[in-house]
């Protein structure tokens, strides 16, 4: 199969990660998804592994002479529903990266193309991988802690320095749906129930110069049956940390807790006697093979088209909250 | 100084332990302050320690007879206000369990009293007097972690056996004013800005037969300069771990980010290079012995009668906006 990827900006490491286990695929072409985007690093990258990889300025160009089987989106984020579109016009498989979209408009029109495409999609909800959620989750499916009623999730990152992309909402999106949609779609994925509301708060105080980026947020979140999800984002990490970010979920169920801090899971339940350490799962493959998998028709990504979209939703409607200082609600 | 006990429901362990330090003062009288509170138990634990010690059953009558320079509220939750309203009526110095009232006529009423009284008052809010929490609170007064701008606090119970008055609202109040309260105060002791609004939810589902009691809440607060502030509150803490409760505080600010957890106090700055483990400084004494100072003209208490009633003004703004599913505004 044959691979093209659309801007550098993203996580196009999920793809040259799993990319080497399946020697039938290959990457075909790059090419910059937004004005100002230089694809020229990540071209120096792969162009060993890939003798015939071609360089391209004009995606539309790329995709109509190459014709590939996958388009791995990752350009600016505010980019992503446009150049998206064009790969689902062609009916062409999509990885891309999330926020799919960084408005509803967008995501909307791009849900219709999808839905006549025929086509795989997963956006790059790829910390679902890390053994240390996967361990959780699986402890969760397995019936751990009972029925979930209540979740905290965390995303602390550094902030470093930013590109320019980061410092306009036009290209950025916002930090709620760009770092918070991690944390927004693992609610979704362990909660297992639809969003009912969202209340949302951010600030971009103290943003050391980063234009619109907010480094803060907080969103507070009802999903059906009364269950609630905290998310809270920071830019905050201290620049010595030994990661770049801080992850972490905290599963209230009716049985039992269960953490993911430090890449570790702890679970309690009434047989544990507080705190045990789980032992964690593989984690050798991650997003990207699981996408394989499903264009070749050989499995189901654990991140469905219409998890993404539904996350996105989320994340965009926790961002018009927090722009809006008001409660927003879910169909 | 003679001391009168209304009610055994709530934290008067807080008194025990501390008016031993104090040799001049001594508790003199008990009594219910709500209808089917039985306050014998604690008579027998204390009397043999207090031989002139009396047992009332109506405690108007014992404020009249016995005349205490303190008297000690920690009746039904419900109840607080009106006892505590005759307690300053007689101008009496009020050390008071938390919340100390459960509706905002009640808590307007009662600062009005208050103000008028020149007594000293304080809510039971004791946590601030751990080791724990008073080291992380002096790491982040002494600059450890810059400017605040981001706060997650938890409450964490196990459920157990409940009286009955924590079945039913009149009686109980709420988990926001009861669990939250603790963790509302350190926000506001913490942050040291008032709140700006709240938003909140709290569900009584799967809570095991106990009426009206809200087994999770979850509350979004809004503080000046854009601060946030999270609380989650769950009495799904197995019967198995070790403790009672699992209080949390995880504190951002410009400059770092201070953790308590498990009675310990992790900081992280640009100098730690990571978390590292704050020595814990002295908790020997705690809230009632600060009370019992400010009475003296010994010094201030930690937790002034300013404090106590706008924590608890938080709190019923707090279960308001859960019961009635929108946000509410801080004047």
């Amino acid at each position: 199969m044959k691979v093209c990827i659309i801007g550098s900006t993203g996580h196009y490491e999920y793809v040259l990660k799993d990319i080497k286990y399946d020697p039938e695929t290959r990457i075909v072409g790059v090419c910059p998804g937004s004005t100002g985007e230089d694809v020229h690093l990540l071209y120096e990258i792969i162009k060993n592994d890939y003798p015939s990889l071609k360089i391209y300025d004009n995606y539309i160009e790329m995709l109509d002479e190459l014709q590939p089987d996958i388009c791995v989106v990752c350009c600016y984020f505010g980019d992503h529903a446009k150049v998206a579109a064009e790969v689902l016009k062609r009916k062409i498989n999509l990885f891309i990266e999330k926020p799919i979209a960084t408005d509803l408009e967008d995501l909307y029109m791009l849900h219709e193309l999808y839905s006549k495409s025929g086509v795989s999609l997963a956006a790059m909800f790829g910390i679902r991988y890390t053994p240390w959620f996967l361990t959780a989750w699986n402890a969760v499916k397995s019936g751990k802690v009972g029925e979930i009623r209540l979740m905290n999730a965390q995303k602390s990152y550094k902030l470093g320095k930013r590109g320019v992309h980061f410092k306009n909402r036009k290209t950025y999106g916002g930090t709620i749906p760009w770092v918070g949609s991690h944390a927004i779609d693992w609610l979704y994925w362990f909660g297992a129930k639809r969003f009912v509301s969202v209340y949302s708060s951010h600030s971009k105080f103290y943003n050391m110069g980063n234009g619109d980026l907010e480094l803060t947020a907080l969103c507070h979140f009802v999903m059906e049956d009364e269950v609630f999800g905290s998310v809270s984002m920071d830019y905050l990490r201290p620049n010595t940390a030994k990661s770049h970010d801080d992850d972490r979920i905290r599963v209230v169920g009716t049985e039992g807790i269960i953490e993911v801090r430090e890449c570790e899971v702890y679970l309690m339940n009434n047989e544990t006697c507080g705190y045990v350490e789980l032992d964690l799962c593989d984690g050798n493959k991650g997003i990207f093979w699981d996408f394989l998998k499903q264009v070749k028709n050989e499995g189901k990504c654990l991140i469905s088209a219409e998890d993404s979209f539904y996350v996105t939703e989320a994340s965009i409607k926790a961002r018009i909250s927090a722009d809006e200082k008001r409660v927003v609600y879910f169909d």
